[in-house]
């Protein structure tokens, strides 16, 4: 590269997009496939059924502790497809650049995309990179779009919990969403706060190997409770959750109460919420626990018939509050 | 909507996020695939090969002579399967919003996504909604990705030209560039400047079934000039281009005289370039012609072997001269 800056004859189409892709972006993917530069990429999967997701990335800001917007657009779309019991095979990646993007902030970005696609066993397999004028963008927004495979048998879906289940959280609630708002505002320092981002393909996977899993859902934007209400909503089932069995670290619990902020309600990148049958819950939080990202798995509730779509709190006193669904969000531009 | 413009709270992942899917984006993309909100859409496929694409579109301004960038967004990434021979399938649609932004721009761009998606045959069944604070984007930026079919025998790649090839366009070059510049900086009053922005899909079908289509590329960054020097390169094969023949509409060469312009550098959305064994050519020439927009197709040039990747162009005069790739682009955010 011969400028240290994004500009805007980077996203023209033409030789100066052609160096930043040769020199920058295919190098740091390290994916043959993108080499080719066709207008779509040629791929195989296994006849049958596939998984198919997209979330756009506008995380602010773009480095904080535990990840960057490049970890979160590969574990966020990796996680999707995980939700519905898919294997994710390919990616794609596109890049809003903002004019005057320092090259180096693009290098770091790209090279933690490739890792965490080896890391979660995904094909970053094409791309596209479009580049806005100053003051246009917040530096970089990135667009993940992925395949899965699905297999039969293993297909998961949000409205699959029945009467019965219990729910399992894989560890700790709130690290993202207060670990980006801390960088953000620069409220805590010296603070622990660090993001639980992380690719959940393989606990899913381990997960559907020990037992039977009804549903998956992953806690992000509206945290815990918006995900608790979408998955009793989409089974017509009510939930109960012990208040005391979530797991919650000392410093987000600390962090939250300070900011008058419900820890129920903050996202999370690393999390997944899962409806199972009784009879392998135990197996099942066994598998949880002896992954890399399930340490603190607990069981959190269970799900019980009538009252559709209720989800209800039981606090360690006895008392029962209905958990609501969140309207916006307390902490805007989390992913 | 209780409120006419887009809130940070839209983008928030609780239950004004909702009320926009419920109330505007599923009534208007009308795919019951989107009702279930599942983390991945879980679909079928026929045969063991996809073509899989992604492009974001970030087009300044959002509504232009002959589209908009909700209709753009669905032809370009419908365009980019069909250059491979991909039967378009699914697409994903990844809105980025900027705080602010009227409701009612966003329903008439929803629309417009729609509608070309019925045209060209795709379903949109995955999407994903995020809004940044005013300031922070440009009204809309829209991401779509797309899963094609490849059935045997009909891939197609940029690198498929061979020498004695026919090389075709469907029509007139450079008309969307200059509308959406025109549009953009008020230049020309009462001009008939519009985009030429459409689906390819049907097009390439009808081509593949009249006879052989070695190669493919749509003209869009950097134009037909682009476009050439790519699949010249990809071949390691030469083109010779008869200036003459390439059609260009007079409002265009006028428009790009007055700017000190090169048309072959302005980009088309709905436009192909073909590199056809010359024994087809007239078949897949009259293939073309039939299609509604293919009227204003012609033989352009010739593929030689020899002098690999470069192309030429032979003036009315008989006198040659190289075609370079474009450096930046003459006109950013076109797409």
């Amino acid at each position: 590269m011969s400028g240290k800056f994004i500009t805007m004859a980077h996203g023209g189409g033409g030789t100066r997009m052609q160096e930043l892709l040769r020199q920058t972006v295919f190098p740091l993917l390290d994916e043959a496939t993108l080499l080719d530069q066709e207008d779509a990429a040629a791929l195989s999967v296994d006849v049958g059924r596939v998984a198919l997701t997209t979330d756009s990335y506008v995380v602010k800001p773009p480095f904080f502790p535990g990840g960057d917007i490049g970890k979160l657009a590969v574990c966020g779309t990796v996680n999707d497809l995980a939700m519905r019991g898919a294997d994710p095979l390919y990616i794609t990646i596109g890049l809003i650049l903002e004019e005057g993007l320092p090259l180096d902030v693009l290098e770091r970005i790209l090279s933690s995309v490739s890792f965490w696609a080896k890391e979660a066993g995904v094909r970053v397999v094409a791309g596209d990179t479009k580049v806005v004028e100053r003051g246009m963008a917040d530096g970089i927004y990135i667009n993940t779009s992925g395949i899965g495979q699905l297999q039969p048998g293993r297909e998961v879906s949000i409205a699959g919990s029945t009467g019965g289940d219990v729910l399992i959280v894989n560890g700790f609630i709130g690290d993202h969403g207060m670990a980006v708002l801390n960088e953000r505002e620069g409220l805590f320092t010296n603070s622990d706060l660090i993001s639980d981002c992380a690719p959940l393909s393989g606990l899913v996977r381990a997960m559907q190997e020990a037992g039977e899993v009804h549903s998956l859902r992953d806690p992000t934007r509206g945290g815990l409770a918006a995900a608790l209400k979408e998955m009793a909503r989409a089974s017509s089932c009510a939930f109960e959750i012990e208040e005391g069995s979530i797991p919650i670290r000392e410093q987000v619990l600390a962090a939250c109460e300070m900011l008058g902020l419900d820890p129920l309600y903050i996202a999370n990148e690393g999390k997944l919420l899962a409806a199972v049958p009784e009879r392998d819950a135990g197996v099942v939080l066994e598998a949880i626990k002896a992954n890399p990202f399930g340490g603190g798995a607990k069981v959190i509730g269970r799900v019980t018939e009538g009252r559709k779509g209720e989800v209800s709190l039981i606090t360690p006193l006895g008392s029962r509050r209905l958990v609501r669904a969140p309207s916006g969000e307390q902490l805007p531009r989390i992913c």
